[in-house]
């Protein structure tokens, strides 16, 4: 084998290992490290991010890479163009930015989180402002030193879903929200709504735990190489395929939303768990894109367990965990219970039918922003009139509005996209899967649940970096992106449920 | 100040953030990793261990610790020397040993691991032996390498006891034996033995946790700056003086085993969370040798807590946590029946009074076989008959024998002196502090051990690596490591609890 492919391959399995510590460190700070110590791990954090900063920048790696591109050969396979490939696209965001501007955006990022969690505790969206308006000073500047090619946002955006520009994200988020708009409407007005009194009470963490781990297990989750934790914020962490780690909360007057975390993040963990990590810690083996990693967790949250059929699976077990509260209950009511659709102004408690118009909110401002047409001072009118546009209710003040989410105070733009793109990915691969098992809903009813990773596993996970998103949709279901999968998901289900027709 | 000794304080900080994370990993490893993920983490160690070798042996480390020795400043202070001094000492350790021989010892520690591990399990000491001596062959280069003024032993325990030679253990050692044997020998043929049956019993785990938690907290360790958890075998880990973790494990048949664990642990996490942090993370504020850390471990565990003033203060908490055990005891009964003496073929199961002869036992088969004057095939014969000869005991077999310790497996000749020199520097810090605060007894009994903590902080927590163990010693009580208090102490308790005058 090509002698400078070896090198490539050695330099960059240790900048992998070295990010799998770095990983393990992020777990550990947010379920186990004491509070005391948190000066200490920033000082530990920054010295192995040091490291893996000279590692990425390595002019070694940079060598490598020229020469692989000079004596480019025809007979490597998908993998190893895959690993050149992604090596020099990660070299190139790496070493493109000027460490002046890479030090900014790094300092404004752990200053502007803290001013961001007081101006949201507090309601004072002028504090805030002044980060987000440097913020998107540094982004448009730092787009322009990664890929001046492409359009400041397209730039943000492609960090999260590479290869994935407005021009495509547009028309579809526009198209949704015509959609969208008058079937929420119709929902809101309609004169059934579904009981969930019955969801309400005291439900036990040991039980809750019991059950989580159980229906992760039943999935597919792997504990010989993973493990369920508690934090803050539920997430999927770890350090390798055979070292992912999840987390969910647990509150003592809801069962459904902890469990229904855990779910989420199982679909993560399959995804991370399934990757092909034999063929190397390298980028070929790496989990694709922010919108596939949500197809993922969306595909086993929303399409598998809020479905009919899994409902009836394991409305027993439910019932017999916490007798008190659902014995008047039956799967149908369970069903509908967990499925209400109703307009709410926190973007992480909105149902799969709101969602989507949170995130075309979030969206058209980010645009807005950096094309100019809209300003940072503007945002919360902007913010309010949109909410009532879309989901028809007005944030009362800007910490249930403009100052919910985290992603800005670090200068995450282009994010958002992602959480509806992966709904719209996830109904595409669902309805493939369909096609290819038939039996799927038979399966979910019986708790047989093999194929259906098997599936998963075979089409998306495995396929680790090969294939940009769009090329990825088109290889499994023989199209592009298609948001009709998804607005016909939600109008068939929603209108079964509603009992109106929505068309 | 000095740009040198900048630049020298700026990369040991460095390199000190980088082995926190280390033993961070070490611990998440022991107590929190999936089983599945073992290949991967040892990759991500072997790298992080490659960028910490780096770091260590920079030749501007080097370079820097060449300027400041050519370039002494008669005004820096006993913070700054000691820096420079432990730097220069960390630096030359590991710069003086050939790549080649570095590689070798790695690679035969971990092989050596596995081939103990299956021969301990298969009694087969024939099958450990070639390993025994490899190590023996190559830690003996290795003691040329970077001491070549001392004997090859004298280095080797000089890496886990710095400043500590056999002239000085030898005669300390046989002293003791020729005290402690003839002690064990009466203890052994007395009609009276303490009764311990009501420490037989069925004790639920949770009561157990509870019950350490409570005691380490009460000692004083601080949960916002650590935290307890289980693991197969108890240790104290962490990452920095305010990230400090213990472990115990629970037997559900003996609640007195892993409660004087985690007191033990507790007397470490107390050095390590009482160093001097705030000079820096740098070699003065480190905890000074195994032998220093060993004695605040065993002041706690054994000083302390298997104290008559402290079973009077605790043991109607323990009567009440275990009604059905401990109805029919009393404290003077728990003190005695946890002070039962009574060798064992098994170190880390020994009684305080006939541990140290089996420290002394492995020091001079060490010590034999450094000099040459035993040979490795000869081992489980010389240890058989050193059991007997000292503690009047045959082990049945080498895995109750030669073959239980997993130190020789690492190559880590000399450590065991460590756990002596601890326990005889405990005893005559404990008798310093009787001199300096006499109501310590009635503190204990009250169950106030601030000022006992204060005073070892003080004494020497807070003294780091100032001074090497035998000028701490000196300075703290005024002689040198004296092993009468620890004769005189045993002596005096075991006589009084087996009511015979040992003199």
């Amino acid at each position: 084998m090509n002698q400078y492919y070896q090198t490539l391959v050695q330099k960059l399995e240790e900048i992998a290992h070295l990010n799998g510590i770095m990983s393990t460190l992020g777990w550990d700070q947010e379920v186990m490290m004491p509070a005391g110590a948190s000066e200490a791990r920033a000082k530990q954090l920054a010295t192995l991010a040091g490291v893996i900063h000279d590692r990425m920048t390595d002019p070694a790696l940079g060598n490598c890479l020229n020469e692989l591109k000079e004596n480019f050969c025809d007979d490597w396979d998908e993998v190893e163009r895959c690993n050149i490939r992604e090596a020099r696209r990660n070299f190139e965001l790496e070493t493109k930015v000027p460490k002046r501007l890479v030090q900014e955006l790094a300092e404004l990022s752990s200053h502007g989180h803290s001013i961001w969690v007081l101006a949201r505790l507090e309601n004072k969206f002028s504090d805030f402002a002044p980060v987000l308006k440097r913020f998107l000073e540094l982004k448009k500047e730092w787009a322009k030193c990664v890929s001046p090619e492409l359009l400041p946002y397209d730039a943000n955006i492609d960090l999260f879903e590479h290869g994935t520009t407005t021009a495509m994200i547009t028309p579809i988020f526009e198209h949704l929200k015509a959609q969208l708009i008058p079937l929420i409407h119709t929902i809101q007005n309609h004169a059934y709504q579904p009981d969930t009194s019955f969801l309400q009470g005291k439900f036990a963490q040991y039980k809750q735990e019991a059950l989580a781990r159980k229906i992760s297990q039943d999935i597919g989750f792997n504990f010989e190489q993973g493990r369920i934790d508690i934090s803050v914020h539920p997430f999927c962490g770890g350090s390798h395929p055979t070292d992912v780690r999840i987390t969910t909360r647990y509150k003592d007057n809801d069962f459904v939303e902890s469990l229904y975390s855990i779910i989420h993040e199982t679909g993560h963990a399959l995804y991370e768990q399934g990757r092909p990590h034999e063929i190397g810690n390298l980028p070929a083996s790496e989990s694709l894109t922010m919108g596939i990693h949500e197809s993922q967790s969306l595909f086993w949250e929303r399409l598998i367990a809020q479905s009919k059929p899994f409902c009836l699976h394991y409305f027993e077990l439910f019932r017999t965990t916490f007798p008190e509260n659902l014995q008047s209950a039956n799967p149908d009511l369970f069903y509908r219970a967990i499925n209400i659709c109703k307009p709410n102004f926190i973007r992480v408690e909105a149902d799969e039918v709101t969602y989507p118009l949170h995130v075309i909110l979030r969206y058209e401002i980010e645009k807005g922003l950096f094309e100019g047409s809209m300003q940072v001072d503007d945002l919360p009118q902007i913010w309010n009139e949109l909410m009532q546009k879309y989901l028809g209710i007005k944030p009362p003040n800007d910490t249930l509005g403009i100052l919910q989410d985290s992603h800005w105070s670090s200068g995450a733009f282009g994010y958002f996209p992602s959480y509806t793109l992966g709904a719209m990915y996830a109904c595409q691969f669902y309805k493939k899967l369909l096609s290819e098992q038939q039996n799927t809903e038979q399966n979910i009813a019986k708790g047989n649940f093999a194929p259906i990773k098997a599936w998963l596993n075979e089409k998306i996970h495995r396929q680790g970096r090969l294939h940009n998103p769009q090329e990825l949709v088109q290889r499994i279901t023989g199209e592009t992106l298609n948001p009709n999968y998804f607005i016909e998901y939600l109008k068939s289900k929603y209108g079964k449920i509603y009992g109106v027709a929505l068309s």
